[in-house]
């Protein structure tokens, strides 16, 4: 699926800053985060997490993700987007620089601990919804692959 | 678990006016959703949803949800909250009605097509997470129950 496919009206939502993470974890429940993204035109986005975390481990056990970008001004106004997530390093923080510069070179180095290491994950995706709660037309519109 | 184990720092995050919910599909995947909700203080958090919604359907098959609360104006600060959620019937419009009153009397009858049912769902909390990403240190910070 390409991103093109997000319909117009809420394309928009993948420049947004953050968008929220679920990731299944061992007991079978989700867990959620905010993260910084970057999404691709060849339908993948992409994120930067440090070894470390729960949510990495979970994607590693199971790579079925979601991922949800809100409208900041109208939260209402949302996309829901699921896919699969590969891992990959960054030990050289190439990825993590290049996701960094889409927020006026944040260093994702201060995040880590030192001996800690980043890698990158890319979330292929196999679906979209685009919701806008204000239209109840448009709840549970969903564009598939 | 009470609510008032949220730290005041994130307690706000309590009454503000959407949330968005994941539940976990058949297939293993998260769904995420954004909804309207009612935090109370004896440590649930309630929903209203259409019986025919698959995010019913994923918490009757398993009722391990997530909830994440955003700071509107800062989506950096949220709340994330783990828990069991519990289905009862809601046919007369009794709890709908009890939470459209937080938002100025949204009418939820108006969500649903003739014949379709209603349901209260009522997330029992284990878990409460309060996370600011421009504070680091408060990147992970847990609230066990």
């Amino acid at each position: 699926m390409s991103l093109t496919t997000v319909p117009h009206t809420h394309s928009d939502l993948l420049n947004a800053p953050y968008a929220t993470l679920a990731t299944v974890g061992p007991t079978g429940r989700p867990q959620m985060s905010t993260v910084v993204f970057l999404a691709s035109d060849d339908g993948t986005v992409q994120l930067s997490v440090n070894e470390t975390r729960q949510k990495l481990k979970n994607m590693l056990a199971n790579p079925k993700v979601a991922l949800q970008i809100q409208d900041a001004g109208e939260p209402a106004r949302y996309l829901e987007l699921r896919g699969n997530a590969s891992v990959e390093p960054d030990d050289d923080y190439v990825f993590a620089d290049a996701l960094g510069a889409k927020y006026g070179g944040l260093d994702l180095r201060r995040m880590d601990r030192p001996g800690e290491r980043r890698t990158k994950v890319t979330v292929t995706l196999t679906r979209a919804r685009a919701v806008d709660m204000r239209e109840p037309g448009t709840v549970g519109a969903a564009l598939d692959s």
